[in-house]
């Protein structure tokens, strides 16, 4: 059965290869074209708004944040809302941005007990155990495992659906060799990676079966995600000092530090700020950091104020072509497809909507 | 032999595990450590310095380009030096930030015929297969395949000395999965990415062997690389119109343009630029764009301006443990080493030396 799959790809490949080029979609014209119902609605409750002060321009400066659902990381979240609802972020600032890796924000004299702004009651100390997520059944519909990649025998033709339009199950193979994990996919719309017990056969390029199951899986470090700085082990962070990924994804981070949620909507006013000159991207000059005016759960906010977001499932069939079409760019300026895609350069599509 | 080595790599490891952890240098000491020997001076032909208009608050805004070496882009690196000893950047800007991707510099106006400033006499039309150079015998002392990850079998521990303290042959795994090649590795100081003939045994995860030669070897589009603007294919660019990549690696477009260099020092000034609101970063208002005071190879500034810098040898005994120390990281921070790295995270280590 997957030996003919990927025979089947093989052969459809080629034989499109031979033929004149197809007008192929972009993944954008893929995505823009995804029908309603393949779109999920964001939660108010699920989002953070985050006002900083007027760039230098005068600017308006606003970061949306969705957070991440469960099962990940809920004592964290659970802690966020909290800190939200207290307003205690208002008049704290963005304190520490170190180029090609974070933006952090908090309480800049957190770590000077006669100074630090005080926690609201009610947060949770969360374990490092929940760091990692169980497996839960029909969590995946679609996972990658690490796979050498042969230029031979992964298709890089079209998407191998069916002749009637469906998705073949299991669904084709791209490459996401992944260095951190075994393998990768997504999960209630984030990027996960994950964990298979020793004994499972998790070099099989089209891993999908039930029995397959991986023993535990996590969200990963990419571009724009929102973490939760800590200090030493066993610390685990509040909630209260967050950063966003500025730079390539480090994913060592993966695992020793929890992810939160990501950022939707307003990324370059955190990635474009001045990098801090001493170590770790700390600003020396108190008057160097952003200050922040506000961070408010959207639901808090008055209707007409309340943003609203929705992302492409994940489960999707749009996804699965938008995913492929990544891997396998055929827009004209491209002469040399890829022929697979990290998991961190396969980014959610999110779009606001009006109401 | 490859197995005994595996093998021995998982009991030094269960060894070590059982013991009191020792005190293990982080990737930074290691760095620091390395022999003199070790470092390789970066000849001043090979540095491009280009300074920005001063910034915001008056600092001065210079930017260090190494050239990249042999065997790889070197028409482009020709027309650059071209360009730079005709002083042709001298005046232009930075005209298009895009988050997350690139900053553009070279002619805003290039697209306009009547604007567009003259090229210097004497710049090559490269053809496209020079996006890929030949294999070389030495091009490598390290080799790095994609292989399923496994918890068990790749180690874990410190790397594998021979007990004399030499290193072994072949090296110690380090999962690399990647998602764009069959192997990545370094070649004069750069991270590639190689391609072998279908026929090879690259699946093995030790590949070193002189019979298993990759058939054409890349470099690779890592935060602060420098590669050339084109329009549609066959066009390869000149190198008049350059960017840094400021943002997660954009590995599809590797094969697809050439790569030129990376940015040595004052990445920041680039990465916190104000993004474009146009598609693609373009700056709709001109006066948004930052001006280039000049662009010189460090070889024709006086002896007492030119910046001198040095890298790590790729193919160093503390390179090597520098990898494994980023792959496995064992400060006091982490909880869970990674077990791996991807090419873009381990850093070839730079310094700026005095004389």
């Amino acid at each position: 059965m997957k030996r003919s799959l990927l025979l089947a790809a093989a052969l459809l490949s080629t034989s499109l290869a031979a033929a004149d080029k197809p007008a192929t979609p972009s993944p954008g014209e893929i995505v823009a074209a995804a029908p309603a119902a393949e779109w999920v609605r964001i939660a108010a409750d699920d989002l953070l708004v985050m006002d900083l002060a007027p760039g230098p321009k005068g600017q308006a400066r606003q970061v949306v944040i969705q957070l991440i659902p469960a099962p990940f990381s809920q004592g964290w979240t659970g802690n966020i809302r909290k800190l939200a609802a207290a307003h205690w972020w208002d008049a704290l600032s963005v304190y520490r941005v170190q180029d090609n890796y974070v933006a952090q924000w908090g309480d800049a004299d957190g770590e000077d007990k006669a100074r630090a702004r005080a926690l609201p009651a009610g947060l949770v100390a969360v374990p490092e155990s929940a760091y990692l997520a169980p497996f839960a059944p029909g969590m995946f519909r679609y996972r990658y495992t690490n796979w050498g990649r042969s230029e031979a025998i992964i298709p890089r033709g079209p998407v191998m659906l069916a002749s009637d339009g469906s998705l073949p199950e299991p669904p084709p193979a791209i490459n996401h060799g992944d260095a951190y994990a075994t393998s990768v996919g997504f999960a209630s719309g984030f990027a996960v990676a994950m964990r298979y017990a020793p004994s499972r056969g998790y070099l099989d390029p089209l891993a999908g079966s039930d029995a397959d199951q991986p023993e535990a899986v996590w969200p990963v470090h990419c571009y724009g995600m929102v973490g939760v700085a800590r200090d030493m082990s066993p610390d685990t962070g509040t909630g209260a000092e967050l950063y966003a990924v500025i730079g390539h994804a480090p994913r060592h981070l993966d695992r020793n530090i929890a992810l939160v949620g990501r950022v939707i909507e307003g990324m370059q006013w955190l990635s474009s700020l001045e990098r801090g000159p001493a170590p770790m991207g700390v600003y020396t000059d108190p008057a160097d950091r952003t200050p922040i005016v506000s961070v408010r759960l959207a639901s808090e906010l008055p209707a007409a104020q309340q943003p609203r977001f929705e992302y492409l499932s994940t489960e999707s069939e749009s996804f699965l072509r938008y995913g492929d079409a990544i891997a396998n760019r055929r827009d004209a300026f491209f002469i040399q497809p890829a022929g697979g895609v990290e998991i961190c350069n396969l980014r959610v599509p999110v779009r606001r909507v009006k109401e």
